[in-house]
């Protein structure tokens, strides 16, 4: 896959879904001069022209089955609930030697998925999670630099060939992006309380207010902390939506767990139990310093 | 009180606690040249020591009796617990035509402690909550534009003199923010909904995470999004404590209302109820974006 004429690490790269996380990996690889042609996919034509006006990718078929010939690399950038339709399209077409690639938030969906629709392509299938984002969607919000310094975890089955993962580990690290890997279970509960659960809170929180009597007057004494504590809830409610059903059993968990502990913290302000209260968010503040740390470490 | 020799609208203002919420109010208003001579009080010489190096103060006493004499303007900003105390002291001292206000996050509790300790210098006591702050503290952290902009909110009592209201109003637009009136029952309801409440969610969450069964590894995964929901978990412990229990009613209805509505939400995601977790994240982005809106207008 190497390219020794050219010096690129990629010859063909197909993105089916040329959206932020998507177009932003697109941007980083042919910002690092790694990449020969970039092809998209997606079912907007406008939105690929878009695409390719911005420079994002070279080309673009609206056809998954088309816009994998000859492509060394696949990676599917497409909300969950279009993973399953994806794989069954474009299987027929994929070349004998490609690896394919996936950017879920959810795993196990995704492995579902892919053991249902790719047969002996299996093993060239890494599934993986870039853990990036804005809150901002489509192809315009993307960057090159939107994963310099994230987390990417590869969740690889016992089928993948080690040097499908190699490869895409490669991809990652061009893209500045640090590369963990995980097995699948372990992400989906790992990412469901520190992704899925906030998000599922946050929006929560601003859909509460805004039914609550005074309605929108409410907003009106919100400050700095509220719109930062809401700025996840500014998030694709579509994606969301595909996230909490594709990750149900780890996030209903993660709930269950985190509304439990907010019970009993709700029971210690109605004894005044200023001790326990003190404890808890003392321990949050000190467990967020070592976050912050880790962030910037 | 104006002093219209000098053109300052303030003689002599005491801020008792030089913290983020006093500081930046002394900076503000001595950045407009609005005041003579600001005097601070706390129980820290070095700390108030530090607030004169930096030019917010002009000089200190850590006994709020002392601190009193002469003032135009007591704006009292301490920690809530510390307030039944502090009025406690001040009250035989405080000049006669002197007026008092405080800059508490929940106002029933401050207007209890009022009533109890300020005798006949009740209606010149305006409570009142400056709707700003970072989740840093200290005096060093305090800067002269932390209101511009920002919402102050009044609750004057039945008895509280309209030339104090008038006064205390004057001083918070002279550091740019937008004041309002409320009752004091509305304003801690509605502080409880849209401040209180984030934050007991926003510790609560840390909390329960650092005590996941892998601890700290859970944050390596976190993401900028989970940085921004929870950067009010690093406010003060105390402080927030203190609010909690002050404003603990308030604080268990917003948490019962959020919690029943988190649980229909939970049992949406268990019965993969797509359209109902979709209408409540749109409904959640439309309102944000209105409450964006808001806070730009």
């Amino acid at each position: 896959m190497m390219r020794a004429d050219s010096g690129s690490f990629l010859g063909r790269l197909t993105v089916i879904g040329v959206g932020l996380i998507g177009g932003s990996l697109a941007r980083a690889l042919r910002t690092a001069g790694q990449v020969e042609e970039i092809v998209g996919c997606g079912r907007d034509p406008d939105h690929l022209r878009r695409a390719v006006d911005l420079g994002v990718i070279d080309r673009y078929s609206t056809r998954p089955e088309e816009a994998v010939a000859g492509a060394d690399l696949v990676v599917i950038a497409v909300p969950l609930r279009a993973m399953r339709p994806v794989l069954d399209t474009m299987r027929s077409a994929l070349p004998a030697q490609a690896v394919i690639t996936d950017v879920g938030s959810a795993k196990a969906s995704v492995v579902a998925d892919a053991r249902a629709s790719l047969g002996d392509a299996l093993p060239r299938f890494v599934p993986g999670h870039p853990i990036a984002g804005t809150e901002k969607s489509g192809v315009e919000a993307s960057f090159p630099d939107l994963y310099r310094n994230r987390r990417v975890v590869l969740t690889p089955l016992p089928e993948t060939r080690e040097d499908a993962v190699v490869l895409v580990r490669r991809l990652w690290r061009i893209a500045g992006a640090r590369v963990t890997e995980m097995d699948v279970a372990h992400h989906d509960e790992v990412l469901a309380a520190t992704s899925h659960l906030p998000h599922v809170l946050a929006y929560a929180l601003v859909d509460t207010l805004s039914r609550w009597s005074d309605r929108d007057e409410i907003f009106q004494f919100a400050a700095g902390g509220f719109r930062d504590f809401t700025r996840i809830a500014s998030s694709d409610p579509d994606m969301w939506r595909d996230i909490c059903l594709a990750n149900g059993e780890a996030v209903v968990a993660a709930l269950e767990r985190y509304m439990e502990d907010v019970r009993q913290l709700t029971e210690a302000i109605r004894q005044g139990d200023g001790v326990r209260l003190q404890r808890c968010f003392s321990n949050a503040r000190d467990a967020r310093r070592r976050f912050l740390a880790m962030l910037e470490g």
